[in-house]
């Protein structure tokens, strides 16, 4: 156990190195996987008066946050949110551990394999899935269990590793945003645990950058050794109304640009959108049933419904990925 | 109201420029308010050995994370916190809108200027100071308020302003970690609202690199836009237990130096030696009763007790003030 740690932190470690020596995109080509159709255009004249010290919209660095919904928006979402399936995988690895679960709902239905009839009992089943599969360890036991898991792990329709169902156009955005000052967050309804794992390798996001939701965690002494456990009760949901909350308690200072995807980021970009001075809004829309997923008013996950309204209303920037997007996902290495 | 939040950015602004320009202290005299004594040393000697690649303790730089507590360790904290000194002064300020104080204690005792009879409460009575002076309120409110008081607001036995009672020797330190490539947090048991208003250009500190004790905040559309409003209740308290819980919600990963000068930062400590490889953990000592305050294991505000046998148990560094620093404040410009 304490071998596969120091493993572990020295895979972060490698990771975070890669991180630190990550040349940003030329800013002769920036957001080559863009058309150049009205999206780049816009996002293109946003960061040229932004940063431009003669312009009246000029920001200063320290103030050019930008804060990007996951699920979505930075990667997929189909079937299901792609901790969801995580929690399903944990559920089938620990199961010889919890004899009870062949005859408990949700449970009982995971390991039959059979996802409609787990998610039959709403929010609650759910819940308990994710309980399941985030309490009761420690954080570095949680972190390293996450970390094999995305590292083996393939979707279950593309066969891909989850990390390569991330959207190539909008790694782009964020090493274009860095490359102009910006600081990106993540602002997800995710697990925040779950993100850090992966965020600073895949999206250049160091841990530090990550707001998500949370579950309680205790600090303990055991053996003379302190660690933090993960307790079963919710703490924090960062999705809709938490948003703006989520970011002003993290962040502490309102983003002056906004990526999302679904009605779970409305309030964020609204808040977003309610500063003075110049704001970015940016809703991308799934339309591309050929190269991912086309959905929005009536999907299970990741609706868009409101938003699109509000968007059309206040003018926002809504990305038709099948239109403005040459490719969807990274090339493989 | 409106002009004065303008002016209020417009202030912000300015320091966030400020900051940005900030030119590091030359790396030839780092520390120069310390004495050679063996504090400044095991300093020095830590940063070369994480900052050097041939070391076999180099720490890459997104890792190089360290933590300040605020009270005690990075300004005064006598003859109590100062934001509970601010929420005194903002009873009186609003006790017009609240006749009823006159006849309700802790607020009538804080309305006559009896601090003692204000503070005989306990905690119920110091809660109920904070929620009104902290509370009820949006967060553009509050951060004006704060603002305006800071900026004015005189330290009841010194006549100085609160900002001038920061310690020189801790701005030094945090320039010297943050020119070795660190990135410096605050981790305090302080409100994390009250702090951020004035962090950025006390410390060099940002906002979003600042933890500490939250009330819940609940967003709401009024007229139309988007507000955050504090509400009467206690969000998390970061502080003992606390600060690794907090440590590990918004930071995300573990610290490799810690300072503090209580026992409230003991956990902190413990948590940040408790990882892999080299660490710096220092207590400040308040020692020195000419040039600020003297207390330590029987004091009503920053008691370090268990902290200090911990500290000597563990070899920790154990600044004194008295005899490790040449200056306590910054001169006045």
């Amino acid at each position: 156990m304490e071998i596969e740690t120091k493993g572990l932190t020295a895979a972060i470690r490698c990771f975070a190195l890669a991180a630190a020596v990550a040349i940003p995109v030329a800013a002769a080509e920036p957001l080559a996987s863009w058309n150049d159709t009205q999206p780049k255009q816009t996002i293109v004249g946003f960061i040229e008066k932004v940063t431009n010290r003669g312009s009246g919209d000029f920001v200063p660095e320290p103030e050019r946050i930008a804060v990007f919904d996951n699920d979505g928006t930075l990667w997929s979402e189909q079937p299901l949110y792609f901790q969801a399936l995580y929690a399903f995988d944990r559920v089938k690895a620990t199961a010889s551990e919890h004899p009870e679960w062949k005859d408990t709902e949700p449970f009982a239905s995971v390991l039959k394999g059979d996802m409609q009839g787990a998610l039959a009992g709403g929010e609650a089943a759910l819940l308990k899935l994710v309980m399941a599969s985030h309490a009761g360890m420690t954080t570095d036991e949680f972190n390293e269990v996450v970390s094999a898991w995305i590292a083996t792990a393939k979707h279950p329709t593309t066969g891909k590793a989850y990390t390569e169902m991330v959207y190539q156009p909008m790694l782009e955005l964020l090493d274009y945003l860095r490359a102009n000052g910006f600081k990106t967050f993540i602002v997800s309804g995710g697990g925040i645990e779950f993100m850090r794992v992966f965020t600073e390798k895949v999206y250049g996001v160091p841990p530090e950058q990550v707001v998500g939701s949370t579950i309680k965690t205790q600090f303990e002494m055991r053996d003379g050794k302190p660690v933090l456990v993960k307790l079963p009760e919710i703490d924090f949901i960062d999705d809709k109304e938490g948003k703006p909350v989520g970011i002003n308690r993290f962040i502490g200072r309102r983003p002056i640009a906004a990526f999302g995807n679904s009605d779970g980021d409305l309030q964020m970009l609204q808040w977003t959108a309610a500063g003075e001075g110049a704001r970015l809004c940016l809703y991308v829309h799934h339309t591309d049933g050929d190269r991912e997923w086309a959905y929005d008013r009536e999907s299970h996950v990741g609706q868009l419904d409101k938003g699109l309204d509000e968007a059309n209303k206040q003018g926002w920037v809504v990305v038709d990925m099948k239109a403005d997007w040459k490719t969807i996902f990274p090339e493989k290495p």
